[in-house]
């Protein structure tokens, strides 16, 4: 990748303008999207390589390049990149921002075409099919029409079984890591914490704020922080922080005493200098409003039949709290049910929902393994 | 209860006015501290029968009679009254407001005598064991000397432990249910996501709100939401409320669309009305500064060697993920190695840390055993 050095890959980054109106299933379309993506590797002849990367709720497109807000490196450098699972030597890697995001795809932060001025809450709420159509839209124009693989954890898992269901005909492999078919009560609760953490700061304006050029970042901070504990197991948080303080001895004040809220604090300061509120707002909204299931006439079975030709691997982390391995199970079971080829691994690990990002040698094993294979009965080397 | 109609019962609720200032850890003292408690049934001839209930964070002393403010029923009617394991016919029960809380007992919303003005940021930093060594200066004012047993669950629990370790002399028997010996980095970090949502709101104006005649309600209510879902397992949540909608379809926008949503701003909207913002803080920071073997040198099993003549009961429930059963197994392991008497049972529950509240008939015949027991041994019919 341009970034890494590795001279001989190509990486791209783009913004592509849907040519069609996006159907949205709140009703009504959104037209003129713009989405923003990134590749890294090259579509082969035979079109056979292409593996799409579906993002979890504040992530983005940049996967495995240098994040241009925050200086860091990609979300996913433990998976992506030169000899590692998903290889952009072999693979054609494509990520997207998802509708509805902030970083560069058309969300609520973006301008209205009609009026000039930012959507805010006019933007049209949207849903994770959404997200899938806009995607499957992207590929068309850049000319991919089916997918070696697509592959996503958290939000982007939901995304992955989304695709399943709705676009099978287009995939040859589903990989969906650290996710759920549909939100718990307890995901609910948690994110309808962090929007009124949000809507509860006077410089929200009601959505509006970036018209009136204020950003309610103590809101969207606290939001993050609540988050942000249920990404961490508990175990994690204790062989980190544990009780360690800042300073020698107490403050006996508010200050933040523990390196665990210092810790938190700084993941909240962080997160509003990339991340835009509304966007939070919509996208958590998109993940409550999934239920693959419901959608699909109340049996996950049912919403996964069309899909029984895809190879599926499903992963899950034992730690994970936000979308446990039960979760995964139910995935699991319902694949079977609608006769799909499906392995499935439950990682052991004590870091919680967020291990899907870090490096895992047993997902790395797994992965490799799967995509290899995956692979192979394609025709790939 | 004067309340409940037990005509038989003596109730009584006061306020004490310390009559010698009230030592801090945070070094210095409080001066003319009131502490506001009710009481339930008569101290016997041999004072052999008083039990001290300690309360929990955003509880206070109307363990079993009507709350002032809400006009609900007490908060532990499940466990307290006649025929029940604590029973005013039989135990004359004592129950008070904790130094720092908004029932009555001197806390930040209080008026400094000094400036004639709410204390705010003013007040000084408590511990647990600034409010156990307030309870036991109120019982040498009400002329108790020993306790028959003292219980309490969750921060009610510390309260409790603490007792054991600081006035052994005082304890027959001791009741700790669903607590821990020290707040992990998770229950610190939850306490901290709730203290910068009360900060973050403008309307806290740097904790002097009561003087400027404004409340944080929205961050308050905020961090409510935050910790209630950390009262409740995921299964009590999915079972009470799982995806189930407020009206018939989506309201596609960031109105409360399901039922768990409803609650949520329900408990956060209830709960303003009632407790102050200021105590929140200081409260949850004597809680995240509880460490008690870190305050006796190191050792758990050496604080409580002072109290190996007392009789203990740990409780703990299978679904407390805020104060889990390894928890209380600690305390127990400690107890053991002290040479205490300790009985233990983990109560089989999916309702998560709040069972302790609820009607559980296993914790309420493993309490009623217990104190039957300790009754006898000192006497009791």
């Amino acid at each position: 990748m341009a970034e890494d050095a590795s001279g001989s890959i190509v990486a791209e980054e783009g913004v592509v303008r849907l040519k069609k109106a996006l159907r949205l299933d709140s009703g009504g379309a959104l037209d003129g999207l713009e989405i923003a993506y990134r590749t890294y590797g090259r579509l082969n002849a035979a079109k056979s390589n292409a593996i799409l990367i579906c993002h979890a709720l504040t992530l983005d497109q940049h996967v495995a390049s240098v994040h241009p807000l925050t200086g860091k490196p990609g979300w996913w450098t433990t998976t992506v990149g030169p000899g590692l699972p998903i290889d952009p030597d072999r693979h054609f890697i494509i990520c997207s921002n998802v509708v509805g995001g902030c970083m560069g795809t058309t969300g609520p932060c973006s301008l209205n075409p009609k009026s000039g001025e930012p959507y805010g809450l006019s933007f049209p709420m949207i849903t994770i099919a959404d997200m899938v159509r806009a995607q499957a839209a992207l590929l068309d124009q850049l000319g991919v029409e089916t997918l070696l693989a697509v592959v996503g954890g958290s939000m982007g898992g939901m995304q992955v079984l989304q695709w399943a269901s709705d676009y099978p005909e287009r995939l040859h492999s589903a990989v969906c890591i650290a996710a759920a078919p549909r939100h718990s009560a307890q995901n609910i609760a948690f994110h309808e914490v962090g929007r009124q953490a949000i809507m509860a700061d006077p410089d929200w304006r009601g959505g509006d704020y970036a018209r009136q050029g204020v950003r309610p970042e103590k809101g969207l901070s606290v939001a993050r922080m609540a988050a942000h504990i249920t990404y961490l197991s508990e175990a994690a948080l204790q062989r980190k922080f544990g009780r360690e303080l800042q300073r020698d001895g107490l403050s006996w004040g508010f200050d933040a005493d523990f390196q665990v809220e210092s810790y938190l604090r700084h993941q909240g300061a962080r997160f509003v200098e990339r991340f835009d509120a509304n966007s939070y707002l919509y996208i958590t909204r998109a993940m409550d409003y999934f239920d693959l299931a419901a959608a699909k006439g109340g049996s996950l079975a049912e919403a996964f039949r069309p899909a029984r030709e895809v190879r599926f691997c499903v992963l899950s982390f034992t730690s994970d709290w936000l979308y446990p391995t039960t979760e995964s199970r139910s995935i699991v079971g319902a694949l079977n049910a609608a006769g799909a080829r499906v392995s499935f691994v439950e990682i052991e690990s004590d870091k919680g929902h967020d291990a899907f990002l870090l490096d895992e040698p047993v997902m790395r094993a797994a992965l490799s393994g799967f995509l290899d294979s995956a692979g192979k009965a394609r025709g790939l080397a």
